[in-house]
Formats: C-alpha cells, structure tokens, sequence
C-alpha cells in the first residue's frame, strides 16, 4: 500500500465514493430483485435458485491474477485485481469480479483491511472487512461445533474408541491470538472434560474453509463435511465426521455462508466476495461458488490468487481448476519495483530509495514466476504495479527487460486512477485471452502422494529435492494405505520466499524443501503438506491494527486502511 | 414444550406460516424503509436515525414476564410473552414484543431453539435460532480481539504490569464446551506467548454482552467498554481496557449489533429481538435499544426476563429499570403445573401424571414469586400456562387457589391457539395496568455491596443469611476501596431453586447462600456475585440437539424444536 500525502486514505475514498443499490448492480447483470438477499442497502447474496437457473447460461473467460513473491505489506494484487476489472469495463467489455473475503485477524493485525486500495477498492469497505454478510463467523461456529462434539464424545464414553492424543481437529477463532497455537484443555476434574493438549487455528485456516470454498452446492457441501477426518482411533482407523453424525447440522450452520455475495467496486463493476483460505497454509482463492456464478454472469471474470504464484496460483492450478471443470484463459503476474529490489537485496527500509542493479537482480523472482504459469500451458501479462517511490529509470529498466525477454507487460495505476490506470493492462490481457494455449496441470492425480510434493518442489519452487521427517514418510505410507493416495496436494509454506525458508529472496537454487507433517483433508479432498515452520495461528505486531480503530459517535468507522 | 401427537412441531409450524415483508411490519409501527437495514425480507435492524428521532416520543406500558422455578425445559415464558403480545393485538391494542436472542449454545445443546413454541413464535424461526443478524458473533469477536490484544500486551513487555495470574477477561465461544472451561495457554515456548491459566466463558456470559444490552448509543457503549477491567496489575491496580487503548475497536466490531432487530410473530404482531445475555450468570433481558426503541413505538411492550423471579425479574427490575428510567407497569407470573408438580416433590419423569397433593405443595414456590414481585410495589398477574397432559382437576386446584389468595390469574393455550389462546390473560393484564402502584427498587445504590447481597439473598430467595468466603470477603472490601460499592449487584445463581442449591425445590427455608467470589463489570455498570457452583461456560448433553439437525438440498432446515 503506497501512502501519499496528497491523496486520501482508503478509508476516506471509499467513504466519498457514491455506491449504487446493489439491486440495480444486479440488474445490470441479469438477476432480479427475487435472486437477492438483501443485507442492507449495498451487499447481498444469491439465492440458490438464481444459482441453479443460471446452470446452462455460458461461461465467461477467466482472468487468474498471481504475482511475485511479496514483501509483508503485499504488492497490491487485489488492488490490481478490482482496478483490472474496473479497466475492462471502461473498455466497454462485460465485466465482473470474484475475490476472497479479509480475515478480521490480519484486519485487526498488520494489514488493516483488504478489500484492495487507492481508488481501486471493493464496496462498503468497512462492512467487508469487519462483519460482512457473517459467512467467517458462520465457518467458525460450525468448527467450533464439531470440536464440541468431538470432545463431548470423549466425555460422554467415547464410543468411536478416538484416541485423545490423535485428534487432529482443531479449534478455530477468526483473530491472531498466538497465545492459543498450544494449550491444554480439559483440566479440572472429571466433570469438566477429558484433558488433552490441543490448539487453535485462525478460522480461515479451517478446513470447513476450503469445503466451503470448494462445494459446488449444498448436497455437495454436506457430502465434503461428512467426508472430514477429525482424529484416529486407538487402533488407528482415521474417525470422521459422519461416524459422529454432525454433517447435518454443520450443513446447516453453513447454509447461508454457501451463497456467493454480491458487491460492487468504486466504479460499480459488479462483484462477487466470497470465501477466504489463507494461500500459505490453505488452498488461498474465492469460492468454486462464486467463480461459476460470475462466469455465467459475465465474459470476463477477474479473480486472483493468494500470495506468489508459487503458492495461490499454482494451487489454483491444480486443485481449484480441477474443481471448477475450467481453466484461466489468461494469468496476471503481479510486480512491483519494490518487492523486486527486495528480492535483488535492497534492504526492507530503503525501498524508497532508487536501486537499479537491486531491481535488475530481482528480476530472477519475475523470472521464475513466469516460468511456472508457462509450464502450465497459459498465455500471461505481466503487470507492473507502479508505485509513486518508484523512478522512471527503474520503470524503464523494467519495460525493457521485459521486451528484451519477449515478455507481454502493462502498466498499471489503478490504485492512483482506478479503471483509468488499468487500460494498457487491459488492453494487453485481452490480446492474452486471444492467444491459442493448451492447459495442463502440473501432475496427475494418479501420481503417489510423495512423487506430486516432489514435482510442486522442483517444478513451482526451483528445490533441488524434498526431504520428508521421519513423521511425514511414515504419514505418506499410512495415507496411501488409507487409500487416499490419488488426492492433489495442498502444500503449506512461506509465501515470502520460493523455497520453504522466508529470509532466502530472489530465486533461491540448491536448496531443499523440508515436509515436517502432513494432514489429511478429506472434506476439502486435498492433502496438504506442510513444510519448514509455516504456522496456522498467526500472531499480532506490537502494534496492532486495531489500537489505531474507531467509529464516531454516528456510526463512522475510522482507522481502517 | 409440550408435544401433541396430533399437532406440528415448532419448524413445521413455523416453515407453514405466511410472513409479511419486513418493511409492512415496520410500515405498521410507523417506520418507513429508510429507517431499516435488510437482513434478508424479513429481518431488518432499525438505524440509529430512526431511534434518534423517536427521542422525544411518548411511551408506552411495560410488560415484564417473569415464571417460578423452571424445569429444565422451562416454563415457557417465551412463548406466552408472544402469545401475549398476540393477543393484545387481537383485542386491537398496539402491542410490540421485546425478547433476548437465543444463544446457539443451548440450541445445539439441550434446547434446540429458543423463539417460543406453538403458535407463538417469532419468525423466521430458523434464522433467529442460528446466526441471525450476527450480534452474537460480533460480541464473541469483540471478546476475542480484547483477549488477543491482552495476551499480545504481556507477550510485547507488558507496559501495563499486568499480574498474568490476575487477568479475569476471558476468551468466549457461543458453543458448549466444558472443556474449555479450564485451559492453560501460552505453551510451546517464547514465541508462543506467555504461559498462564485461563478459560473459556459463552458469549452471552462476556460482559460485552452486558454492555451492548445496558448501552443508550454508540457513545454509552464505547464509554462503557473503555471502563471493563480486564485484571489486576503486581500492584493489585485495577487494569481498563481504556489504558490497553482498544475500545474503539471494540466499539467498531459492535456498531451495526447495537441496532435492534425487528422481526414478527406468526400473527405479525412486531417483535424486536435484540441482546441475549443468561439471567443465571448475567442479567437476563434484552437490550436497553430495543426496550426503549419498542416503548416510543407502541402502546404496550411485552417483555422477558429469564428464568423465575428471583433471577431475571429482581435484575431487571434492581438492575435494567435503573437504565431504561421506567418501571414495569405490570408483571406476569408464568406457572406451569408440570413444574409446580415437581417443586412439590413429584419426580420429574412423572410429571405427565396427575398428583393433586404434590400440586398443592408445590404452590409454596409461586406464592414466594408473588410475594417478590409484590415486595416491589408492582401489579401482576400469573399467567397459567396449560400443557396438555394437565388434568381438569389439576387447572381447578390451581384456579381455586388463586381465587383464595385473591390472586390475579389467566389461563393461556398459546401454545396451540396462538394470540386467541391468550384473550383471558390480557384481558387480565390489561386491568392490571391500570391499577395504582408504586414502584421501589429493592435496595438503595447506596448500600454496601455486602448489605445489598445480603438484601436479596434474604428478601427475594428467603434465605436466613449470606456465607461468604474469605476471598470474596477480601474482594468486597478491595472493591469498596477501588470506588466500587455504589454499583448494583448481578447474582450468579442456580435457576432450579430459590436457594443455590439446585436440588432445593419448592420454597426451601433456613438456608444459608454462599458467595464464593466476585467479579467486577464495570462496564455493565454492576458487580457480579457468584454462588455456589454456578458454571459460566454449559456443557452438551449426552445426546446434543445438534445431531438431529439437518437441511435439505433446497436449503430447509430441520430438525430445530
């Protein structure tokens, strides 16, 4: 996020822009008042109904929109993702939007909200990233409820023999509460619960998430979540959530939550928010719900991945498409001068700072991201994200590199301009949509558990192999055993680096991937690996977002950003 | 809850009935569509606007329904508040309901859904019992983030001294779950936080929820929040969350919760549904918006207060009449024969049965009732709530008694006839209201902390004294030296019996209640009172609601009761 002391704050743009009512960004989509719940005047979701109607309309192109490895403040993919959508519809072209929906735990915590910046914003900001339409809370509450019953059973005789040491369902909150990554539960006595250690994820990182994110409608839905593995026996026979006979009633904590919800950009272009997997430890892109429904809604469809394209795209390559039956016709790889100075050794607080040879050693991060989305059969741009701290000469080293490599590149000033500082961008994604590709994922599903981690290593993260803990071999074995083998592989790791280690930038070679554990996710139907120390419960900073917060006497949020 | 082989349950009943649009129910009070916020077409919160311009209003009557000792099902006071308010209308007066919002603890533990019963329900049942407009959630956040904001202050060098052994903010969930009731956190190393003990609460014990139902605006709310301790520094000085600096956050989670939620009943009679603290651990009625919102908007408001007299009714009317600055102008007493059967010693598997003696022994707990609410100057009535395995003999027993006691009394059926079944009961109401009173509180704010305990304790309960332990001995002298003594007194009790000993039914004598510690809420405004082992956090049955629920492919819930 670029700050600039003649421009407003996010906050205060989007309190001065002039939203419509979300009716009438549905009309101009074909829905009707009846295909709308309403929640207040300017967000609503789809009903189920709509949804089935809309099953034989066609489908629009889809537009994937990754980046580079970021720095910790993010190199304004959403931003570009809104601003994209917004350009394309200055170019007269019917355009929607599907992102994820902000966490309150990096809300409250660094980043302050997330529903893009400068003048290329999602609206009502405030609302989307506190409460919204509640599907977080619902999520949690339904997570929350399993683990309930899941230590009911325990204390009530324990029927399913689960033993207590291999529950691998954990608890959730939708907050960054580090004091919660490891507790004990159950102390006091007999009639307070079987004590166990235990610990909490944030809620985004709950595989009722992913389900969510993943189901194609409510049958679905309640299939997935039975499917769950939620601990093993003493005899080690994984338990799930259909031998507990909750599916029911978490399917019907999460009814609501499953119906995509409609919003709009500053320039009004309709959009779709909905889900919000974290993309280093979850599978990191919006809903299979909303992405359907938005390319039955429109021809172009602008949706973005979580962090690198090491991590968001090439889960969304792997896993979401498979999911989805559809591939992106084009990939937006996101760059800023910035984080590619970083990545060429600039240190973090000089940033601002002009560095030409930094920008042109970081340039092997660009490189590799480019290689991956090639690997994968697709026709990409680039898109440079100017910054108002970036020089012309590094804008120009930049351009020229990439016509030196024979790349496709835009430049973008969609935070500073909104729709108006994405035309080039456009421009250049809709040649990208003309190109012929032939997509193919980057492994088949028929391949072991072992030998898809290890092509995702050496292929997407340039390792030169993957050293598995003594816990992880044994997992992978009893996994195939279990006969969940033909799974695609969600890999958990750091998104600042290619490599499983966050302090090795640019393009890291000789290095290998460490798995420490491996989690089935039967429900999500992934199997997700996590490497080096990726944790599933962030922390706060010293100085959390929150401190700086408030709302006016009449209901006004401020300090959101 | 009665069940009749014949009639519907609850959700069929419910899913039967033909709603109005939100924005007729609301058009019918004198509300236009710019004064609410949809929730879907049947749930709306009122603006701040709207309830701004209504300050100068004339009131209407209050209405407060209270019970005896309930049985573990409960009374049914919920469902004769709406049938009453049904009935008021039937007989062409302008009535409104006001009633807390279910917790979806006890709906997936043993209740499984707390919107009336019958044919006096308030609708969508479904919605209500689940997430309904997210004010439960948002509360849990709030807590949450507090939590999070404390343990990251110890775990960034404590600026504030805090005694990590003396933090008394727990975290919340709106789940049952007795094993989080004693958890140790922080483990796992340094940069895990800081170790210590805690435990988790149910959202609708958080003082937060206190705080939201007891605020007049955004502003009380936010001065109220910034005054919560949150614990004690090595000093033993009281720590606010003013000094942690975060109750503009708090304030912003909360913003859109604090706006009351209008809805219907079956009849479309309008019903606001705002806050749902428990009477047993906290103060048991809905908020402050919404009564005083329901009073400028009608002629008559029926309200609740949880569980009997001696819990809800003495906190409204000691603790919530002091806030709203009105009194009830009448109160209704509901008595169940099934549970007057039990206080008179019948076992309660077999209250189905007819037991004339047990009946006329059990009415000791109702006169108890009447003579409390009498104590208070004010009119009542005792509703007589019919089941249908009540016997002729048993309702004459009852009737007659009260004619002896010259007692004020009305049967009621709406359960299974809706506002008709409750013509008799308001037409008794309503000459109740036009009795003279005159109202006094309880005790003085004046007296000490312990003198006010004691005065309930003896007066409203009948006990013959108050025991308390030395810690809350050195608590109570501690909080009259912190400024504390002139606040109200919120007891923690039992419901099941007048004493805090829920195997003493009936009107036990010569007992002695024990106060084992004492909490400050500062916030809420009033000093919390524990007695004996009154649990903040519930645990779920051997057989949890939750696993008969379920919701079909077209999205209809069932299995909620």
């Amino acid at each position: 996020m670029t700050t600039n002391k003649t421009v407003l704050s996010d906050i205060e743009i989007a309190q001065h822009s002039k939203m419509q009512p979300i009716t009438t960004i549905a009309n101009g989509i074909g829905l009707s008042e009846n295909d709308l719940e309403h929640y207040g005047q300017y967000k609503a979701k789809i009903s189920f109904d709509a949804i089935k109607r809309l099953k034989t309309a066609q489908q629009g192109r889809l537009i994937l929109v990754s980046s580079i490895n970021p720095t910790p403040a993010g190199e304004g993919k959403s931003t570009v993702t809104v601003g994209l959508g917004d350009a394309l519809r200055k170019l007269g072209k019917n355009a929607m939007i599907a992102m994820r929906e902000p966490s309150l735990g990096p809300v409250m915590g660094v980043k302050g909200g997330a529903t893009g910046g400068g003048y290329a914003q999602v609206l009502p900001m405030e609302d989307i990233n506190l409460h919204f339409t509640g599907d977080i809370h619902a999520i949690t509450s339904a997570n929350n409820t399993l683990a309930a019953i899941i230590d009911n059973h325990l204390h009530q005789g324990n029927k399913c023999n689960i033993d207590p040491r291999r529950i691998i369902w954990k608890r959730v909150i939708d907050i960054n509460d580090r004091a919660l990554r490891n507790v004990v539960i159950g102390l006091g006595g007999p009639v307070q619960g079987v004590p166990r250690e235990d610990g909490f994820d944030i809620t985004v990182a709950s595989e009722i998430m992913a389900v969510l994110c993943l189901a194609s409608d409510l049958e679905d839905l309640k299939r997935r979540l039975s499917l769950m593995v939620i601990g093993f026996t003493y005899d080690k026979e994984p338990v799930t959530v259909g031998e507990l006979g909750v599916e029911g009633a978490l399917t019907l904590l999460l009814k609501d939550a499953l119906k995509p919800n409609l919003v709009q950009t500053i320039e009004q272009t309709p959009a779709l928010i909905h889900g919000g997997p974290f993309a280093n430890i979850a599978h990191g892109c919006n809903s299979v719900m909303a992405t359907k429904t938005a390319l039955k809604l429109s021809d172009y469809v602008v949706t973005e991945a979580g962090f690198g394209a090491d991590l968001g795209a090439e889960k969304f390559l792997n896993i979401k498409t498979r999911a989805i039956e559809k591939n992106p016709d084009a990939v937006v790889i996101v760059a800023t001068i910035r984080a590619l100075k970083m990545h060429g050794g600039q240190a973090k607080g000089e940033l601002v700072n002009e560095n030409l040879p930094a920008l042109q050693s970081g340039l092997e991060n660009l490189k590799k991201h480019i290689e991956t989305v090639q690997s994968f059969g697709l026709p990409f741009v680039v898109a440079i994200n100017r910054f108002h701290t970036d020089t012309q000469a590094e804008i120009d080293l930049l351009q020229n590199w990439c016509k030196i490599q024979g790349v496709p590149y835009g430049l973008t000033e969609v935070w500073e301009k909104g729709g108006a500082g994405g035309i080039d961008l456009a421009e250049q994604v809709l040649s990208a949509l003309d190109e012929e590709h032939s997509f193919q994922p980057l492994y088949s599903l028929e391949d072991s558990l072992k030998s898809k981690i290890e092509t995702i290593a050496t292929n997407v993260y340039g390792a030169k192999g993957v050293s598995f803990s003594s816990k992880a071999e044994k997992q992978l074995l009893q996994f195939e055993q279990y006969g969940w083998g033909a799974l695609p592989i969600c890999m958990a790791k750091t998104q600042y680096s290619l490599s499983d280690d966050a302090s090795l930038l640019g393009r890291p070679t000789d290095f290998t991937i460490e798995i420490r554990e491996i989690i089935p996710k039967l429900g999500a139907g992934f199997i997700v690996a996590l490497t080096g120390n990726v944790m599933t419960m962030p922390g706060l900073p010293k100085k959390p977002a929150a401190l700086q917060m408030d709302v006016t006497n009449e209901g006004k949020a401020t300090g959101l950003f």
